[in-house]
C-alpha cells in the first residue's frame, strides 16, 4: 500500500552524487555541511518526484528519536485512565508526539517485558503507572536514562524520580472531614488490599481521623486481583451487615464505590438518610445517578498537561542537567446527594 | 536499567565459534543446522551466564515479526472501546501477542501517519476502527498486506476486506419494535451527521421503520465534531421542544444518550411516562440510573474474541491463501425502566 520505499543509495546513484550528500539533504544537514543550493534544489526535487519517504525506523535507529511516547497504565478500561490517556494524546499531537498505550495489568513482569520492547523501538518517553512489585533498582535505573520516566498516579517513596500524583491524603482527608462534620460517627472505610503510594495515602488520611477522635477504624481490604466480582460485593455485605451501626462509608476507589452503590441499594439501606457515601475520584455515573454520590475529584486535565509538560521539559534538557521533577497536585471535594444529611446532635 | 547488552557476534568470539553457529542456536535452527548438542548446550550456557537478551528489534528485523497487533480505535476515552481493548490484550497476551493502542480521532491524515510508523515498527496486524474519509484505496491495498488488517465496528461496504462488526440495522430495529409494541405513535431519532456504515445502518433502521409505519421522519443529525457538548445540548433541546408530541426517542450513540438523559431530566419530562427513550450500545450510566435505560447492547466479549481469532487467523495464513473474513456479530436488546410504559389503546 506503501509507495515504493527507494533507498538513499538507490538516489544517489540515479543522482550520481554521494550516500551522504543526499543524506544530509534529507536531514536538513544541507547547509551546514556546505552542500550548494543548486544541488539540494536537485535532490529534493527528485525525492519529491519518485515519492520517497525516508523509514521511520531507518530514521530513528539514525537519530535515537521515534517521538514517540508511551504512555502504561495498570488498565486501559478504566476510565481515569482512559480519559487522561485521551487528553494527554491531543496534547502530545499539538506538540508533534504520538502516543502509544499499553496496559501493564499491575503485573510487573508484564512491565518489564514491555519497557524491553519499547527501548527497542527507541521510544523517546515513558509515562507509568508503577505496578505492584515492581523493584525500585529498575525504576531508579531507568529515571537515568536518556529517554525520560515519569511516574503517574502512584510513586515509590524511596526512588528518586519525576513523578506526576495527586494529594491523596489531602483528598482523602477532605471527604472524611466532610463526613465528621456532618456528624457521622461511624465511618467505615472499603478499600484494596495494596500498599501503592496512592492506596496508602487515603487510608493514611482514615487512620489518622480514626486516631485524633478516637474511633474504632473499620477497615474492608479487599484482595481485589484473586477475588472475582461476586466476591466482592460478598464481602462488603458482609462488612455492612456487620456494621448496623456504620452510618457512613468512605470508598477508596471508583469501581469499589460502583459496586458499593449498587448493593447498598439491594440492600435497601437508604443513602444519605441511613447512610452517607463518598468516593474517591468522580465519573459520569456519580454525577447523574439517583442519588447523585460526593467524590473526590481528581484534576484529569491538570494531570495530563503536567504529564505532557513534565515529559517535554525532560527529553528538552540534557540528561546530566536534569533533576527529577515532583509535581503533586490537589484533588477537590465534589459534595452530591450521597451526604446531603441534616447535622445530627 | 537493563543488564548490559551482549552481541551476537562477541558471544561467538568469547567461544571461538561463528556468528551463524550462535544465531542457529539463538534462534531454535541448530538441530535442522546440524550443530551437535554439545556446542548447542554450551551456546546456551553462556548466554544464560552473561544474561543475554536478543534485541527484539533486531529480532523483528531478521524474523519481519514483532508479535505486536495494533488495536486502532476512534477514541480510546470512549467506554466501549476502552473496554474492548482490555477484553482483547487479555486474550491476545495468552497467545503471546502485545498490544498497543492508538486513537484515531476519526481522523484520515493522522490515522494513515499512524499506520506508516507502524509499518516502520513492523507491527504483525492492524485492527482499526477505519475514520471517516479514509480512501477505499489504502484500505484495498493495505488488505492486501502481509500483516493483515481486521476493519471493526464500521466497515467499507465498497472494499473487500477483513471485519468484525454488529448488525446495527437489526440492533436499531428491535429498540423501534419495542417503541411499536409499547404503542408510542411519535418517535425521534437522535444520531451525529455521519455516513459510516455503523450510523448509516442504524439510521436506516429507522427510515424503514417510518416508511412501513407511514410516520414522518423526525431525525437529529448533530455535526459532533464541530459542535461543543454545550451545542450539541441546545440542539437536543430545540429538537425536544419543537415536538411537544414526541413520546420517545433513539439515541442512536451512547454518548448523546448520556446528554440526553440529562437534559429530558433538567425539561421536567417524564421518562418513562412522557418519553420513552432507548440507547444504542450499553454501558454501567445506563445500568444503574435512575430510571435505567434501555439499550441496544453490542456483545463486546464476542467482539473482542473474534477480533483476536479473525487476527490470528489471517497471520497464521499465507498471504496467498488468505480470503477476507467477514464477522457480523448480533447485538440484544436490554429492556429497563426507560421504556417500561402500559400498552397505550
Amino acid at each position: 500500500m506503501q509507495k515504493k520505499r527507494h533507498s538513499i543509495k538507490a538516489i544517489a546513484k540515479e543522482l550520481n552524487i554521494s550516500v551522504t550528500t543526499v543524506s544530509f539533504v534529507l536531514n536538513g544537514k544541507a547547509e551546514e555541511n556546505r552542500i550548494s543550493q543548486k544541488l539540494i534544489d536537485k535532490v529534493q526535487a527528485y525525492v519529491k518526484e519518485i515519492g520517497y519517504q525516508p523509514s521511520q525506523l531507518a530514521k530513528s535507529l539514525r537519530t535515537g528519536k521515534s517521538n514517540i511516547i508511551v504512555f502504561m497504565v495498570e488498565d486501559i478500561s478504566n476510565p481515569f485512565f482512559a480519559t487522561i490517556a485521551k487528553m494527554i494524546e491531543d496534547k502530545a499531537y499539538e506538540e508533534g508526539y504520538k502516543i502509544i498505550y499499553v496496559s501493564t495489568n499491575d503485573d510487573a513482569e508484564k512491565t518489564k517485558g514491555l519497557i524491553r520492547m519499547f527501548k527497542d523501538l527507541q521510544v523517546d518517553g515513558y509515562i507509568l503507572t508503577p505496578p505492584l512489585g515492581l523493584e525500585s533498582e529498575f525504576v531508579e535505573e531507568m529515571s537515568g536514562d536518556r529517554n525520560p520516566l515519569v511516574l503517574f498516579d502512584r510513586y515509590l517513596p524511596e526512588v528518586n524520580c519525576s513523578h506526576v500524583v495527586i494529594d491523596n491524603f489531602q483528598g482523602s482527608k477532605q471527604g472524611l472531614d466532610l463526613f465528621q462534620a456532618q456528624g457521622n460517627k461511624n465511618i467505615g472505610f472499603i478499600t484494596i488490599d495494596s500498599d501503592q503510594s496512592q492506596m496508602h495515602d487515603r487510608l493514611e488520611a482514615y487512620h489518622q481521623m480514626c486516631q485524633q477522635n478516637d474511633m474504632e477504624p473499620k477497615v474492608l481490604a479487599i484482595p481485589y486481583k484473586s477475588y472475582s466480582s461476586q466476591e466482592t460485593e460478598q464481602a462488603m455485605k458482609a462488612f455492612i451487615e456487620d456494621s448496623p451501626e456504620m452510618d457512613a462509608v468512605f470508598f477508596a476507589t471508583n469501581y469499589l464505590a460502583m459496586r458499593g452503590m449498587q448493593l447498598i441499594k439491594q440492600l435497601g439501606i437508604k443513602v444519605p438518610a441511613n447512610m452517607a457515601v463518598i468516593a474517591f475520584d468522580d465519573n459520569e455515573f456519580f454525577k447523574f445517578s439517583t442519588p447523585s454520590v460526593t467524590s473526590i475529584v481528581q484534576p484529569k486535565e491538570e494531570i495530563a498537561n503536567q504529564l505532557i509538560q513534565t515529559m517535554l521539559s525532560l527529553i528538552n534538557t540534557p540528561v546530566e542537567k536534569r533533576e527529577p521533577l515532583k509535581i503533586v497536585l490537589h484533588a477537590e471535594l465534589k459534595e452530591r446527594e450521597s451526604t446531603q444529611i441534616k447535622v445530627k446532635g
